[in-house]
């Protein structure tokens, strides 16, 4: 059978009747990725929605940090596996196989991360990831201890937790709108 | 032993070092509130994620919905509910409180929602707003057409959805930074 | 929607039909306090066990004991919050509010134990509770050892049990019953 | 190497030096069962709070009930099975060969009730039973419904909620003190 | 109510139609036991499964080990503890009764082997049986860490290792055709 | 960082030194793989235990059932994404993808078969071997009546319980050695 190709269980919008600096990110998407991906279509039926979202996104995401692009990729994918998000685990994934250069890692932080080898700060970082996302009621003054011994300054730990944080809210979005990743980012970088 | 008094636990800039806009935004909420939600100034420790922040904020739960206000902060307090986070729990059920005219019904919301008498439609958004919250991985189709049943159409999905998703966000940067709510909270509208 | 105004699910005896000790009872409880705890009412159903109760209740409660009543208070809202029983939250969170003379202290205890600033003892003996509550299966030695350390002899083990054992009998009847709090609880001492 | 044969791990006093009502009913066991249960020898650390458990076990388990007297035992081995209570599993589960005059019953209660042929009104209180002991927060009208259409009263609700209110007490104590019980129990009515 | 005596609820074959070597087994086991195994029957639905089921039974429970043959059975029950399977609890419960001539060990294996007076390596062998079982995601480097401390070498860990894979496979035949336990079983070395 | 390219933490012989009969297999896996499955040189520490595997597998997963070749594959990864184990995520996500020319429908099984479009008879067993692996113990005939309606034989029961079983044993070796997958697995029909 087939598998779904739908963009949102909730509807979608014609993309011709999105207002103009709406429509000219879909170019700009089309012209550097190849495509719009799906969240963009999805969070469309609610303008400024999807303007708030993206403004939060490229902040956290592509910022200035002390957490790397890949870190902060690596962080999303996790919080993924913990919510078994199939939208932002395909296309998450695909970016942590793009800025590693490394398919494996990839498809270790979708799959179980304690299977890969990492260094003191980043099993830190990733296991606080886990617990903030799964059980954050028990997160408390320790955590953020094994966090600073670990070399985390308190910046990297905001950093770090809204990284986590946000995950947990588009994890939830794709889930309530049965958001299909765009079929591009099965393919890259394998 | 007196209870903390602290905002956050990483760190909060001097008000007086903000930026204009920001600090306009300090004025207007003591001239309305009497006090800056210490939200805000935990957020300040990066000014633009704070922007980003309230304008997300704004638009979940100010902007036309078929989701009313009141709602809305039910919404918000299930999920913090669910999550035990501290902060979030004692300003919203505030909210709630103020909104509602009813100091029992924010307790029920931040105890244990299954004991207040709620009418269908009420009760299948706070049953799916546990369930978005605590496995993710379990929503499906037969999900959302329990809400449709109900009476919610795609629109008021997608934005009991963001709700949701906004408060998983904000759940857990209030419990990273060990957010204190401002003592005004605990007093008003009992 | 009015919130319930009920006392139990099932059902409740006229007071004036009850024996002339629980009579008596209800009155010095109108003198003392103003109102018949619910409780009483409810468990009223059944003469007897209401008398079993209450003289259970005053012995672990009340009696001399190395555990402070404030203390047991603390316990008794803290096995309230991991099972969510809005009964015993409400009416016991007026107690540690009461006892305290700290408002926030009985917030802590019902939403989340973990942000309230304790000494090392207070905080062994939350763990404790929460963990005996939760998964009374894994407690063993290592766990009477924690608390061994924290300053608790073994009397004031076997009352920190036992106040947690009773709360965890007084939460499932509350919810069993579906059992509402005195109206009068959600007021006092904010 | 040999099994542990102590009491309690919180102490017992030498039963000589017990009041006289608590030595006569020490004498009444070993007359009637040939041995006094270590329930008792642990919580004679406290003599009152002994006298209220037993006062509190007579009226629940013998007392006259819709419930027959095995089942309020079944229900007992059902809720230390969830809790996975040694001494409780052991005690009860002998009442319930003895009662039921079928071992299997016995093993059945203690290690998964699931697998027992059970007639629909034990399987919903039974279901009931494992519900209110494990998740006590998702238990409201709907669960009442259920028990009614399996031909339970009111009254009956309460002996069942109360029965499985009190084992979720002594599962802790037992717990709490590493009870053991008497070697007496694991033989009989094999 | 009878407790059932069926054997598997997916239909078992006459033992007559079974081919030559497996009505030698049965023969065997009757001169034995006196009885052939239910699990036995069960799987003689399908024989070559049966006869693979055999010899990894064989090869695991009673070929050369570092593990004892009761060790091997102490971790049988434990995870079949965990899984609350019915058929195995009996079955290998009876086991380590026989092994060990301790009928409370057995009880305890099956029931909470927390209560139980272990060797440090036995306790480090089930408490790796309970996570191996519950939680097998989180076991990584720090576990088999703990083992070897205790004195396993890495033969002993593919051992322990397998023992629980093959009890959580058989777990899972035995609850999904809901398999009896031999009636024999439970009255043997109490 | 590189990640881990070890076979087995548990150690792994030199494949010259095996018997003729694993060395012909080792052979005839290079001719038809081009590699040798890092799951029988791990297993190949005790080699008869190899037999036993490879012998158990092969019924399995390449007899004839009334489950599919790629509907047991499917099975195999949902119990494995329940576990999450990633040798065997890896290693079989890559059989649904090679069975299936859907490289979609592999990913989906791995990270959440719920997003899939199955038939009614696939999503039921698919339902099941997520219950089967998680809860055994709540697994009754009410599941196995949901099965028969969908179009399930008893034999079909059986072989789907068998396959969820033996991915249940072997999830739990592969994380036991930490085994790693062959990195060929990865790259195959993506």
């Amino acid at each position: 059978m087939p598998q779904p190709n739908h963009i949102s269980k909730l509807g979608v919008p014609d993309p011709a009747t999105l207002d103009d600096d709406l429509r000219a990110i879909w170019q700009k998407c089309v012209d550097k990725l190849g495509f719009v991906p799906n969240v963009f279509s999805t969070y469309s039926l609610k303008p400024q929605r999807l303007r708030n979202f993206m403004a939060t996104y490229n902040e956290i995401m592509l910022s200035d940090s002390g957490l790397s692009k890949l870190e902060r990729e690596m962080v999303a994918v996790v919080v993924s596996s913990a919510n078994r998000c199939y939208y932002c685990l395909v296309a998450h994934g695909a970016a942590v196989r793009a800025l590693s250069g490394d398919p494996e890692l990839g498809e270790m932080m979708a799959l179980n991360y304690r299977v890969a080898k990492l260094d003191r700060r980043q099993r830190a970082m990733l296991d606080y990831t886990w617990k903030l996302t799964t059980t954050p009621w028990l997160v408390d003054d320790a955590d953020r201890a094994v966090l600073r011994k670990a070399g985390l300054t308190d910046h990297d730990i905001f950093d770090l937790s809204e990284t986590i944080a946000f995950f947990n809210l588009s994890n939830r979005m794709a889930t309530a709108t049965d958001m299909m990743p765009n079929r591009e980012y099965h393919r890259t970088n394998r």
